[in-house]
């Protein structure tokens, strides 16, 4: 198991939708905020430095399976729990657990791959295998 | 099985995060539009007419699961074909397939429930049972 | 002059565009949560609780005018300071200004009003003039 | 004068907030992305295609100014109406009209600036004059 990191988000009004409640893709777009938290909180610098450094832009999403336990709304205040549960040799599985207080409002497992850009077309993106030093940071 | 419909999307520029792709909680938003473009699209009005007919004021998520097949960015238009592929007495499971013609970008299948206001307090919702009518227009 | 509130905000990857900087429309979506911000440190309750008690649902904008100074990106955070600059007898203007430490990253003058739902039609939204319990809570 | 282009948006549930109407940023993502519309309707390639031939990036705003006149809902249809009012030979003044068929919705002024990476630093950008062979494309 990895090291476990927690961000905290506060809703606003427009992160909701007309029933009120959170549009969920925008829990999508906090739980991908959690992600680049754990890495940066385990001594990892943000993708804009790190691609000058290792070519790292960042790490795509290959697939994720959702679960919706309860609606938020503004006002809340959300704390996103972030570990990897697997690393695989080109994929890591990343689990996000997003709490208020005591209620489990969502949860997703997340498979990540780490990417550069492709060396003879910069508007491609190339899958890489983990990197090692990153990984040893975040154990 | 359902009817399948299709709507397109013009990706555009903000859509797309510094790595130069679809950030990819913008699928889920076009992914949700498709959703409700497949009810009206099968004759449901849209949720702020059906909420003043039957109290219905959408089909909130209760879990997805998707998969990523290929990057997008802007410039490209994209086909999400939507249906519904299984009706259960309380919910139902919804499939998007998204191409950029021939090529598959992404697929996503969501579990949804109907919900209403809650009647002693509007600011929560309640799930109601699959409504018979909605059922048959989308057959 | 009213009371000044700092709301603090962290730029996300998924906050920026292909150029690498934060794609302008974020800047209102923070510029919006601040707004409501103010009201509550003011001690003027959330929108969807003030429904209950006097029907105000929030603030719409009428007009705004921002200029953009200097550019941000994921990693920078991000201080922005609110006050009312003008109260009117049926609008007010709330000036942003947006802060990185010491550099002026943007800053926007809005014009809002009051609004609650048509009592005949509660799809429509009114002007109410200024709640007088409001402004003084926030002077 | 410039030409005008026209762009159409079909307003979506998630572009709506808890009081039912389009939450305000949506329409600057909109008249973004009915900017860089107005230019590929003119023959300018999109940003990521111009990047490898001029090295332009895009055109970040400066300035704006915007109005907003009715309220708009998911389920409209807006049209939005692009033209350059004004060169300059550092920026460019872009005007952007959205009516929902005959009714005006929101109109704004945007001051905007043609950009190309840093030579040194690519994570910074730079202003460059207004291109000649583009302004030739527009007028």
């Amino acid at each position: 198991m990895s090291k476990t990191t927690t961000m905290s988000v506060d809703i606003r009004f427009g992160d909701c939708d007309p029933a009120g409640i959170v549009f969920f893709p925008n829990f999508h777009r906090w739980m991908d905020a959690a992600s680049l938290h754990f890495f940066m909180s385990c001594g990892v610098p943000p993708w804009n430095v790190l691609e000058h450094r290792s070519g790292i832009i960042g790490t795509p999403l290959l697939e994720h399976h959702a679960r919706f336990a309860k609606t938020a709304t503004f006002g809340d205040q959300l704390q996103i729990s972030s570990s990897i549960i697997e690393w695989r040799p080109k994929v890591f599985l990343q689990k996000h657990v997003v709490m208020r207080g005591a209620d489990l409002i969502c949860e997703s497992t997340e498979t990540r791959v780490f990417c550069r850009r492709d060396a003879d077309d910069p508007r491609r993106i190339r899958a890489v295998p983990v990197p090692e030093d990153i990984r040893r940071l975040c154990d």
